[in-house]
């Protein structure tokens, strides 16, 4: 297997699209949401995001990317104003709708109609979800930061509401993706399905790794 | 497909490993790496970190989260000591060797030599690579934020020397993690391969999304 090195000074020297697609794909496979939001006069707004993570469980905290530069600021400026948003998982059949939501429309278009895809608000919740999406995360904003080093803005959201299949959820908490057909992201534009290889129990100093069962029949009640 | 609606009443009455399950696996796919470090008197510290997102490409940048009250700490003090650190890739052949470095041994046992990986020592780079990883990716501190709703860590450090096979990387500058047999992560234990679905064209409005070749025999020269 033949290794290419490269350094700091090879990055300078790297055109501009072909460093973004090395760096975008070097971190490592992405949870891609379609991020709902709601403006001032009640204009629904869906943008793709790939930086999307988790922060905490207690309480539920997801942090995400939001570059000024390059990503319409719609998203931003309703997560600020309206204090509430959504992500929404994406699967297989809505990965294109998913990515033409990342055009550049304008403030007054909603990507929801432009997208094909369908609000939807449940009682508790003020921003809109995706319909179709099969995994809704209603959050609550709470922090903001800036980040020195690029400009980059990270919103952490409180976990407020979620909405899933059931038959996803076992009876140890574990949400199964792989069932639930959510796709993971590489890169700016890639879109993958995944195939399990385990579960790995809890690890601890010489003692041996068990496998744990997907727990197909194990489910909530 | 029937539904279950979870709300912050729900999330508070979760038993606690539930919870860790539940939110750990609801924010989608994770970057799962080992995060290779050297302490002051040069022991080699290697963990698996499930928090690993990009932040930006010029300069490049990663995000990693770190939970004090969960992990060990040896990483985070070698990052802030040390001021190198690395994130490597993992494959199915090293999955088990790599969750047993979230075991909590003792500061002075090397997960390294408990896991059975291979430290590796670049001529650019102070901190230990992992050898079997396919990916290697070497970086620098940056900068340092702590998050006030949880008193998690997110650390960011610049990339500044990368070790990729060279047939997994296309002439656009995209890595082909598939390719390179990179795993992906979700839960807290889980790992999953990947199967390819598309790559899309640029989003712009108005105009039909086309799809990129994974470009199999174009690759760097």
């Amino acid at each position: 297997m033949e290794e290419v090195q490269f350094t700091s000074y090879d990055f300078e020297q790297m055109e501009r699209r072909f460093r973004a697609h090395f760096f975008n794909s070097l971190s490592g496979y992405k949870s891609v949401n379609l991020c709902g939001t709601c403006s001032k006069n009640e204009r629904s707004n869906l943008a793709v995001f790939n930086s999307i993570f988790h922060i905490g469980s207690n309480p539920p905290l997801l942090g995400m990317i939001i570059r000024p530069a390059t990503v319409p600021r719609h998203t931003l400026t309703n997560i600020i104003e309206q204090d509430h948003y959504t992500f929404n998982h994406i699967h297989e059949d809505i990965v294109k709708p998913a990515h033409q939501t990342s055009a550049k429309y304008t403030r007054t278009q909603s990507e929801f109609d432009l997208s094909g895809l369908t609000p939807f608000f449940s009682d508790e919740h003020p921003a809109p979800y995706v319909a179709e999406s099969r995994i809704k995360i209603g959050l609550k904003f709470r922090e903001r930061y800036n980040i020195q080093a690029n400009h980059t803005i990270m919103i952490v959201g409180e976990v407020v509401e979620v909405i899933v299949p059931k038959d996803v959820v076992g009876i140890d908490g574990f949400i199964d993706l792989c069932e639930a057909g959510t796709v993971a992201g590489s890169g700016l534009d890639a879109y993958l399905n995944t195939d399990k290889i385990t579960r790995l129990s809890y690890a601890r100093p010489y003692e041996d790794l068990r496998e744990i069962e997907y727990a197909k029949d194990k489910q909530i009640p």
